[in-house]
């Protein structure tokens, strides 16, 4: 009685949730202070104290109705307003409120995009290692997902040959991820250009607009002097996909939206068909006293030194232990090889000592593994110890 | 660019919430106070004390990670066993924790659902007049929906002969709204019995499932004796989508819940594929923060006497100004008798006289309008003069 069509996802069911609830589980078992949980992006940090406030002015200060009725399906035009202005501010666009719709979170974001562009056939090509829900989501309109294999060799910048192979006049969309889960790196501004060129000159081969969907819920999140690029610099057909999620540390709240490039394609037409699409969806809109709380804290972040301070523990941690991992830039993932070929085995031996961490392969990238650092610097630091034990076991 | 399959959506755009947004634009030439709309089911009502003040005990007194981190994607067990247990106390049924799933409102509740039934080509069979939005969010997933036309000649209980004309193998799921938007009727124990009796022998013909989706989110409101079935006690396999925009006054909060009944079909598979279905859809889980506003304020109600001498005080004024109307049980519609054969020349007349409402066309049911009357007893009662103006074109 359940639909065909659901049998993949439910196959594919997430490995990452799964160990979610498997560490809650540990939890209760162990105690929470002794299971070291890596699994997911869940933020271990406090929101920021403009979000409280925020919240008791929405709840105090402004009337009911605006808070608690329908807005527009896009969102509040003041909302959207404060989001443009930001954009503006801080990249020198020219996004107008009209550019963009208030989402629940960059996965709901990313899935207006997607229902606006695909029709059955069509594809969409992402660079591995890659968040393996941007298969589903695009499954979820009929489109097949095309694959670029990772580059170790070149510390996990995509590859631009590696692009040229993987598209083919049914790619409609190509998904930057930037900084990177799970890799933690950051895409430079040369493999930036150097993929868009690619892409121009794919859209001029095949007749038809070839959009990049930039999936940025980590843009704030950097720990180096890297710079991420603004790709609506480099290519016109580009929609963002933001969160708050990271950035304010609320990842359960649900908060983005959908910023179309003024430049982009006929792009009066495509935000008319994306709100109709986010309505059609049944969300309706974005839940309103989220779009106000973020109104409110356009310019508020989460404590970026307690990133970067689980950062260059956690790395240290695990280079002392033996292992070789990349240098986390941005996000907060650190990206670990593991010892053995089969990092599902890395991965239940690190569970024995207590330690969850995800498998690459869930990232279409196996012979690593991913460690999510977002949790408290002395859970992270009580973890030396597993860490040194399991590094034993490989390194003697 | 965009997708072939978005223009059904776009050419199909909601009436309603193009009313919406012309209401907004007319409030700013005429004055709010001197335009009468009646166009959106979209509270006037503050939610009540109980809201306000769980957000002020969410905001202060729990702890932050818990409230804005990612919850399972089913949701809290905690808000989910105070929904189990709320309709235990309620209708005696024997829901736990886990036959709930916690939604971005009743639409996407019901696209959770559908998701987890349809396969392309698949059915669904309404009622008219119904909320058109069903048939868009069945085509998400290539369903498609078979119309029982409306019974005006039984105050529009739905038409059990109807039904069984309108059931074929592909037939998976029913939608039953109770009480109905647009007509403000309550359909009758009598009249749900013998549409799960049909059912329940095409089920046997089909040796299929045909779910029941029990669109439910104005089971609170009603404004007369009679009672709103509790459908799970009929029929075994039935699927509540709950929202608390309406009970709560809060539609742009965007929270709700699916609740599977325990007696349906391999309900643990369901619950499952549901749970996935949720989290693939891209919402990933419901907004944190309204979960655990519902679960304080699960007794809470909005002011029902509001709406009780709303649905009294528009009744008066429409019909002592010579129009039909049936008299609303429940909801927050008055349905009113078109009194020219092309509603949409008497929408327009109404328009002259500031006053929005929508045409039955917009759900499947020409001939009526739909007046939502949930706005200020002091705008409707200020509208009286418009609508006798209205009259008086019509009736001399």
């Amino acid at each position: 009685m359940i639909a065909k069509s659901m049998k993949p996802f439910l196959e594919g069911s997430s490995v990452i949730r799964a160990m979610f609830e498997e560490g809650k589980k540990m939890a209760k078992v162990y105690g929470e202070e002794n299971v070291y949980d890596f699994s997911v992006g869940n933020p271990g940090l406090n929101p920021p104290q403009e979000v409280f406030d925020a919240i008791d002015y929405i709840n105090h200060e402004m009337d009911p109705h605006l808070v608690h009725s329908y807005p527009s399906n896009s969102g509040y035009e003041s909302t959207r307003k404060a989001v443009a202005d930001d954009l503006n501010e801080r990249f020198g666009s020219d996004y107008t409120p009209d550019h963009i719709i208030m989402t629940v979170g960059a996965g709901s974001a990313i899935n207006v995009i997607m229902k606006t562009i695909f029709d059955p056939g069509d594809k969409q090509t992402v660079f591995a290692p890659y968040f393996v829900e941007y298969g589903n989501w695009a499954s979820n309109y009929g489109a097949e997902t095309i694959v670029v294999p990772a580059s170790p060799e070149t510390d996990f910048q995509p590859s631009v040959e590696g692009l040229k192979a993987a598209l083919c006049p049914e790619v409609k969309v190509v998904i930057i991820n930037n900084p990177n889960n799970p890799t933690g790196t950051i895409y430079s501004a040369e493999t930036i250009k150097a993929l868009c060129d690619v892409l121009k000159e794919a859209e001029k081969e095949y007749g038809h607009p070839i959009y990049i969907i930039a999936d940025e819920p980590y843009r704030e999140l950097v720990y180096t002097d890297d710079v991420v690029p603004f790709i609506p610099d480099f290519y016109d057909n580009t929609i963002i996909a933001y969160s708050w999620s990271k950035s304010l540390s609320m990842p359960g709240d649900r908060i983005g939206y959908v910023a179309v490039a003024p430049k982009s394609d006929e792009a009066e037409e495509f935000i008319a068909a994306a709100i109709v699409a986010n309505r059609v969806s049944g969300d309706t809109n974005a839940p309103t006293i989220m779009q106000l709380i973020v109104e409110r804290c356009i310019k508020a972040r989460s404590d970026l030194d307690y990133y970067k301070r689980n950062a260059a523990d956690l790395y240290k941690i695990v280079t002392e232990a033996g292992f070789e991992a990349l240098y986390p830039k941005g996000a907060f993932y650190l990206w670990i090889k593991s010892p053995v070929e089969d990092e599902k085995e890395f991965i239940a031996a690190a569970k024995d000592e207590r330690i969850l961490i995800v498998p690459g392969s869930a990232f279409c990238c196996p012979g690593w593994v991913r460690a999510s650092f977002c949790i408290s610097n002395e859970t992270i630091n009580r973890s030396a110890e597993s860490f040194a034990n399991l590094g034993k076991k490989y390194f003697g």
